[in-house]
């Protein structure tokens, strides 16, 4: 595959799917000490919105409340559901994002339990809360190492309460999930090219994702073809788009859609049918037409955002190069104060 | 004012403020029978996005779960908290939107108790729920006066629960609050025709948002601009917006800040003070700069949405005038089956 590390990318995903040991423990301890009554899930950006499919499985399987927080936000707000009793979750891949760490030592002095997952251990944010998760990472590798580990947390989460017997099973499935996902990258790989091919001068995507999907197709759009192509996109979840973005759609308009297994799938159908008729410019990434070797149907549906997120790196990775924009070039993100 | 029948908006936005006694009066014997553990607020596109102020007040305010959702993914879903001792308030100002009477329909098999905020009485959605609320609005009135309304009932819910004694200082604002809007869009009357004349052919903008202001900037971007104009949006919440979009500020790109008086003004000024340096099509509005005369300051930052709504109304009158481009003309919605 094109400017891409085997050996790198299955230690990193394997490093995120072997945390669930200490995630375990973590948990247990934070159990002795004597629980939680909601779970605060908290980011800036990117780490934030990959938080997302978290959130969304929690209010599907559980009825523990959950709360997904900007940091920034957060920190305004004055959250009336916040307090000591609370779990607090928090990621930054650099561990360096500075409203997240405010917001870290902002929930240490209210007394609530802290967890953080970040890339490297000796950043301010993994000093500043109590239990840290570190699996180095870096952008193109950080999506599925920060969603398979906030799952192992949230299935551990729902099966100390009852909620999710199939948690071994679940970790079982994770633990074969980076195998599967390099086979995702190999079979993408010419198809990601064509598309970078066919799409380097186009200047607007419209992007369109659905239940545990929506976070990553939010995510691509403005982390990676804004933030990293300068490209213009508009993210709008299955249930938005035939409410006002679907008069944008005409011959000549991008649209990719993000089609997931779990059971919003229809909602992802339906916008398919309305838009195969209308653009010519259609792209259909479906994680359905992807295998995954060991890990259990039932799950599929959890893993389509991770499926998402491995073969979208390949499409960035020939995007960058026939634009000759590398994907690390910034005008203002962390180049100039503000 | 062009375009535009005083008395007609008055008498709709005083209709909103003037349902305080029949919503206090449904809220008295929802409590009656047992009351409720959680609200739902539920919706599809524009009805379910124009609900974010009143969650993200909601949140600020209270300790009551609030859970807001859009009907589609509701109805795909099986929400865990969602049960029989929830509170579900819907909206649709047609009263015809189809997910949303499903899921009105869902939630009453369920036992759930029913409000609707509706713009006509004879519809389907109106006749579906325990208590429908009606008040005749189209799409340039429709905001200010759901608002209004969902604002009337949250605040009731957290004063009998005895999070906010100052329920009838509120009331009392809200009444006031028809004339102050009406003073709102004659302040901005030539502001608006001047940048409808100079962004007729503007192909894209940018809006950022925050806190209570946020659910309007997304509205107005998806709802207004996208589905009414076919203009190309990007609405980024403050928050998102060094996290990524930033990057796509340049010379010749429109950016448009919603500036509102909660506690999340300081992230606007943030933004406010990185875009007045990168790009030179830059509109600030500022709901600080209109007066609203009998509204007390301490709701101000409630407001600030409304205030946007009612200002925007007149930038969207004068922008299809110049356009050449009836709000009301559609390619598809209503218009085709899909």
């Amino acid at each position: 595959m094109f400017n891409f590390d085997v050996e790198r990318f299955l230690k990193i995903q394997n490093g995120a799917a072997s945390q669930k040991d200490a995630i375990d423990k973590a948990l247990d301890e934070i159990e002795g000490k004597g629980g939680f009554k909601n779970l605060f899930l908290i980011g800036s950006g990117g780490a934030g919105i990959l938080m997302m499919p978290a959130e969304y499985i929690m209010k599907t399987h559980s009825t523990l409340p959950v709360y997904r927080e900007a940091a920034a936000d957060f920190l305004a707000m004055n959250h009336k559901h916040f307090g000591p009793d609370s779990l607090v979750v928090m990621a930054s891949l650099s561990g360096t994002t500075s409203e997240t760490i405010e917001a870290a030592k902002f929930v240490k002095e209210k007394g609530a339990a802290t967890i953080s997952f970040v890339g490297h251990g000796d950043k301010p944010l993994a000093q500043a809360t109590d239990y840290t998760f570190v699996n180095f990472a870096e952008d193109d590798t950080s999506c599925e190492s920060f969603f398979m580990q906030f799952y192992l947390l949230i299935a551990r989460i729902m099966n100390k309460r009852g909620e999710f017997p199939q948690y071994e099973a679940f970790a079982n499935s994770i633990a074969k999930l980076p195998e599967g996902l390099l086979k995702v990258k190999e079979q993408v790989e010419d198809r990601a090219k064509a598309w970078a091919d066919k799409h380097k001068d186009t200047p607007y995507h419209l992007l369109v994702g659905s239940g545990t999907s929506w976070g990553e197709t939010f995510y691509y759009a403005m982390c990676i073809l804004e933030e990293m192509q300068w490209i213009k996109t508009k993210a709008v979840s299955a249930n938005d788009f035939f409410h006002g973005t679907l008069e944008l759609v005409e011959k000549g308009v991008s649209v990719i859609l993000f089609k997931g297994e779990d059971e919003t799938r229809p909602m992802m159908e339906r916008v398919e049918r309305f838009a195969v008729q209308y653009t010519d410019e259609l792209t259909v990434f479906d994680s359905k037409e992807f295998e995954l070797p060991g890990v259990d149907a039932e799950f599929r549906g959890w893993f389509s955002p991770i499926v998402f997120a491995t073969l979208l790196e390949r499409v960035s990775a020939h995007l960058e190069h026939v634009r000759n924009h590398p994907l690390t070039t910034r005008r203002y993100y962390r180049r100039i104060q503000y």
